[in-house]
């Protein structure tokens, strides 16, 4: 391995995140302002985004009281009134449309040692949803809720735990069958089950309402705020001169975009996959959107894909054809990987770390390209989820980046 | 496979355990007196049994109110006071000395179909306590709170629910890393999950205690409950004139016995093996009790060391060598029994039945005996558990089993 790539890793597997509190955007995100919308992948103009994304615009611009209708929304969202950026530019990461603007609670998660913090915005549960560009008063009035009932209550419960550890909470999910990306069973339910005598003493009779919108059918709660932790991984070994170690990968439903530690900041882009897997009923590939969200951070820091051995009971959600599917994807991403983390262990491979440390060298030596497990968006606002399979990456993007790091270190 | 075992087995799987209420022992077990003591494993004399078990007939009868003072609960537990008999022959089960007795609360595990019902004691939590023959007064005090508190409040909870369906919810913790009798993480934890908020609507104040309770470090809370359900599965598939198929597996900690369908309420006994295992710093082999406890009555209904691939983070905990050891268990207990489960699967084996249905002439034929995942209990009354492993049976009882059914069948 070399130097730079081995001083990235160390950096990514270095990372201690906390969970320390959840707070407005406008309090944490620097630079934002109540017109700066933030959303998944790399950089995209309005008019380009695919529909789920416009509608979430849309949403937020009627969540944040910017617009009063509709019709301004659609107004307002095209003429130039917001300014678009992608989260990740603002140290933060969001799934789907990943929406992100001035109001909305972030988990803000920090890594012990330096102080660093990345942020994610809170799961709205199962169904449609801002993610997906619906703005229903339905949609609204529980994002009204979580902002001013949940994310209070959350921030309190974490002020006074005085943060919790991640690291062994994803570690122990590990262990319980999730990748994290796709499966977070294990990660929610320990969640719930560590904190909900907490959560009753601190929310008293807002609870049973709080512990109900948390525990029941809402099985990927903890996804955001995994996210949020393989965000600050990958912040903490960007920037490594040098270094061809993936630190991005991120989609926008149009574009698929991947940046490394050596060139921090800097996208490569190339179309957005099309997701093989599997369609929920009446639901076609007519239907879905190409490959799009930033939960591919999960990649980036060895869980998803990368993680899918510890997970043989995801192969049928992803339409996969059985569990030799999950050891193989986890077998081909070691190829693929600068090394082994040593906190996150696959118990079925005997303890072995995780392959993480994504090397854009590897990639395009071998032509094997990351896999990520993923949900499959309608291409239509609003509609929600049509199923769930695993992407593929185009090679472009790593062969791009290379290129470029070649040319920033004068090769 | 011979017609009776096809039929025991087909009793077996066709079981629907529902969790349906919380009772005490005297309202629901038939025949109980307030001084019949019930214990796990075989029958045995109080003179006879190991001295956690001892320990645990001074806590009953200090915590029923029948002795005074530790001096009267020694002298009562052998003056004839007393009847001992073993849970199983009430329909019931208990995990490590087994103690029940005519005030504690039992879980209530209910046959869809035939409204048969089996019941198992609620978990204690970590640590010293009643099942491990300790009677201190704290343990007395939660023994009083788990009557007088949490019972009622499960009970409620349960009534409301309309009962909750143990067979998904057990399938589900199979998916997550379970093999439900040393491993019952992810069944504690979906429990909390998925009724935190009806405890916290029904406990008012006393939501913040119970969740603590069931909640932190008390991840074999779930083991009672399946180990009920187990015990419902087992009761309906005995009876079945012919067949070899087991129908119990108890260790009382002096003695393993074993039950067959086609001889119901005989026990087969042998010494309890000695477990092999991994002990908890400062402990050793000389510390232990021979094997001890109902609850490889999981193993009977296919789950524990059956399971076993299911669960490979479990090997550690056990002292084994690796995640082969899982698969390998699990092979082996193929060998041994009569079919594979079709609800209960294992993701890593393409979602193969676990193995159940342990047969005794399979065991005979093959020379492999079935292998319990188990806690390592002191041989002090009041130690606690001192480790865990995996306890390999005699092939003895089987072989007696197997000559008996002969002789009965009149061949």
């Amino acid at each position: 391995m070399r130097n730079a790539d081995a001083l990235a890793l160390e950096r990514l597997t270095a990372a201690d995140p906390v969970l320390v509190d959840v707070k407005p955007a406008c309090e944490v995100l620097e630079g934002l302002s109540p017109t700066t919308f933030l959303h998944a992948g790399p950089p995209i103009a309005f008019a380009d985004m695919c529909p789920p994304m416009q509608g979430a615009v849309y949403c937020a611009l009627l969540n944040e009281g910017l617009a009063k209708d509709i019709g301004q929304a659609r107004r307002m969202a095209a003429d130039g009134s917001i300014t678009y950026a992608p989260c990740h530019s603002f140290g933060a990461v969001g799934p789907m449309t990943g929406l992100t603007t001035w109001s909305m609670p972030l988990w803000v998660v920090e890594d012990r040692a330096t102080g660093r913090r990345s942020y994610a915005n809170i799961s709205e549960g199962v169904g449609v949803g801002l993610r997906f560009g619906e703005y229903s008063p339905k949609t609204l009035e529980r994002l009204a809720w979580m902002r001013e009932e949940l994310a209070p209550l959350l921030s309190r419960l974490l002020r006074e735990e005085g943060g919790i550890e991640l690291a062994p909470l994803m570690a122990q999910a590990l262990s319980m069958g999730d990748e994290l990306h796709m499966r977070n069973h294990a990660g929610t339910a320990l969640f719930v089950k560590n904190y909900a005598w907490h959560i009753a003493k601190l929310a008293g009779e807002k609870a049973e309402q709080v512990l109900r919108f948390i525990g029941v059918g809402h099985d990927q709660f903890f996804l955001n705020i995994a996210m949020a932790a393989n965000k600050l991984a990958a912040d903490l070994a960007d920037g490594v001169p040098g270094s061809a170690m993936v630190t991005a990968i991120a989609r926008n439903g149009v574009e698929v975009g991947i940046r490394i530690s050596g060139l921090p900041g800097r996208w490569f882009t190339a179309p957005a996959p099309e997701v093989e897997g599997l369609y929920f009923p009446g639901f076609t590939r007519a239907d879905a959107c190409r490959d799009l969200g930033d939960s591919a951070i999960m990649e980036v820091g060895g869980f998803g894909g990368c993680a899918m051995a510890a997970a043989p009971a995801i192969v049928k959600f992803l339409g996969a054809s059985g569990a030799e599917t999950a050891r193989k994807t986890t077998q081909d991403m070691y190829a693929i990987t600068l090394g082994r983390h040593p906190r996150y262990q696959i118990p079925a491979l005997d303890f072995a770390g995780t392959p993480c440390g994504i090397d854009a060298a590897r990639v395009v030596e071998t032509g094997i390209t990351p896999v990520l497990n993923t949900a499959i968006a309608s291409n239509q606002a609003g509609a929600g989820m049509v199923g769930a399979g695993m992407s593929t990456l185009p090679a472009e993007p790593f062969a791009d980046a290379l290129r470029a790091l070649a040319e920033e270190m004068g090769i």
